[in-house]
């Protein structure tokens, strides 16, 4: 077992956690032990990820009293109901606000689990046992969960930071690979938006990854989760520097919803968003054509989209009118000013947005 | 117009805000403009307070959008469906982020809407313009908010500290006089825990304040205001000193539970609950005779219970068993050594609490 611990700067004062990224580390009891302090624990999972791990997660908390609730599997979840399906359990449970919520599984599950763990008697503790690349390198990190509203993604939700993320690599193995390479497509973003070096490395090692060789998924693990703690220690309640991470997730957005949620995997929306703003930032002549042109070829090497789905741009640009980040109704938007190095523009021509929709599906 | 402004200690950091005390100030514009900069806001209210004064806030709030949200009068409105209709209706009327809650009514409109804020994409300004007694001595106070389950009463929430707390003691001359009675238990408990030189001062002027008299008034909420918020900010999360503000509340949450909610008003279980725990002090040896004498008397004359419903002990104590505030599965008892003078005992003994509550009924 190898643990590359992360401790993330102080947040909110006295608040860090580590995450722990490793092969086989899912069952490290140690890993667990400082949060059963009140001796009764919680496993949130799905229906997919329970009959793989939910034995050895169980093992792992041995000694504290531990019930389980399994969600169906999928973005439908993320919903008022599941959130009740949740606080349920861990009432019916009698967990305290000593108890301990684990969340097993991918985003879904993490975001779900951690927002029924924010509002659970005011906030109880929970680890993060992310299953899936995209929650290991995204959505585990940073304190965010919510669930979804027919009205949009994530409306409803809070800033809630887990008190650990356990990575192990080795659950990548039982990754579908359209969702592998939707994870990776939030690692591309944060070597695109943060790090020109990364970038580099993940032009070098794409293939590795995609064959799921374990170091490589480690260091791209590690990397992101680098960057994005940096951010969010910076930024925990996105009011600035935090919105950085949200490179290609305006129009990401937009394609998710106007495909219908579900059709397109997050990841996949977020390349084709990243696709569309290098363009917008290539045509606001803050990005060079040769930059532009390896946001899409790294892509395309991972296996995912450069184009949006078949959407009328204006279509598109309305489904961005109402995204949350928008401040006072006109929407901002994060684009590069070079590879690695985004930075957020709200002085967008609105005819600059559909040329770039449209140069992207060129 | 007076107004009183009692400035918290930072909370978190930065966070600290003023209580506004005064008559006739509920619609002054410049204590809302502050918190307008998005141009939007939602009034939440519920169907009794909506005519009196839904219509006074919308003006002070001129120059912004306005939704209203009128939600149905009485503590069944906190629940999921509750919640979603606040939420539902921020996200028809498309509140942003930088969007402003402004809570009007009493402590169920507070807690519903201060939760709907909390949570509305992971948390929005709020506003709380208490209109009761009750509200304006503690639940507006200190940024606890929650919704209630079957299973037991707040158990779902967030702490979320409004901007501004707005008390206009005018507000009160529409308060019927049970509910100002039940207000009145929360202010004698702040005596009682934390202030001695208050207890004299309610024992000298409990008839002025249940005749309204406006400065009697005012002066009882801003000592409860500035009470609370002392410990507030010493423990926002409520993890040591803000248990000391549960006083008569562990029994008091029994005697709700047991009743059935809506019964008895939350301040009368309190108050019949701080009885039992002042005998439980005595019982423990730790405060003397003359001193149950005191707080029996001074609720007898604000025209509260001090005995319990007629339910057998046991069914008290069971229901005690599962108070969110259990640590490890056992009851803390907040107890007095001295009138103002409340601390936390955890080694209490069941038969004690039966004493105690038999005492009280006698």
């Amino acid at each position: 077992m190898e643990t590359l611990s992360v401790a993330l700067l102080p947040i909110s004062g006295s608040r860090a956690y580590p995450i722990h990224i490793g092969t086989g580390i899912l069952d490290a009891a140690e890993l667990y032990r400082p949060y059963l302090a009140g001796g009764a624990a919680a496993i949130v999972t799905n229906s997919v990820v329970a009959p793989l791990y939910l034995q050895r997660i169980r093992t792992a908390l041995k000694g504290a009293r531990v019930a389980e609730v399994v969600i169906p599997d999928g973005e439908q979840a993320k919903s008022w109901q599941g959130v009740e399906q949740v606080v349920d359990a861990l009432l019916a449970a009698r967990l305290g606000r000593d108890g301990l919520v684990v969340a097993l599984g991918g985003g879904v599950v993490g975001d779900l689990a951690g927002f029924a763990a924010a509002i659970y008697q005011r906030g109880v503790a929970f680890v993060q046992v992310p299953t899936t690349l995209l929650a290991q390198v995204d959505s585990a990190v940073g304190g965010k969960t919510a669930i979804n509203h027919p009205r949009g993604k994530n409306m409803i939700g809070a800033f809630h930071q887990p008190c650990a993320v356990v990575s192990d690599v080795a659950t990548l193995d039982t990754l579908p690979d359209r969702e592998l390479r939707a994870g990776l497509a939030e690692v591309i973003k944060h070597g695109f938006a943060l790090d020109a070096a990364f970038v580099a490395w993940l032009e070098a090692n794409v293939e590795k990854i995609l064959a799921r060789e374990r170091e490589a998924l480690a260091h791209a693990i590690r990397r992101s989760c680098e960057l994005k703690a940096r951010i969010v220690a910076e930024d925990e309640r996105e009011s600035g520097s935090r919105a950085l991470l949200n490179f290609g997730h305006t129009f990401g957005h937009a394609i998710e919803a106007g495909a219908g949620y579900g059709t397109w995997l997050h990841g996949e929306a977020v390349a084709a968003g990243m696709v569309m703003a290098a363009e917008l930032s290539l045509l606001m002549g803050q990005l060079k054509k040769n930059e532009v042109s390896r946001v899409r070829a790294l892509l395309k090497r991972a296996g995912l989209p450069v184009a949006g789905p078949a959407l009328a741009p204006q279509q598109l640009i309305d489904l961005m009118a109402f995204d949350k980040k928008a401040a006072k109704g006109s929407a901002r938007f994060v684009l590069l000013e070079g590879i690695g190095r985004a930075a957020l523009r709200a002085d967008v021509d609105p005819a600059a947005v559909r040329e770039a929709i449209v140069a992207a599906a060129r």
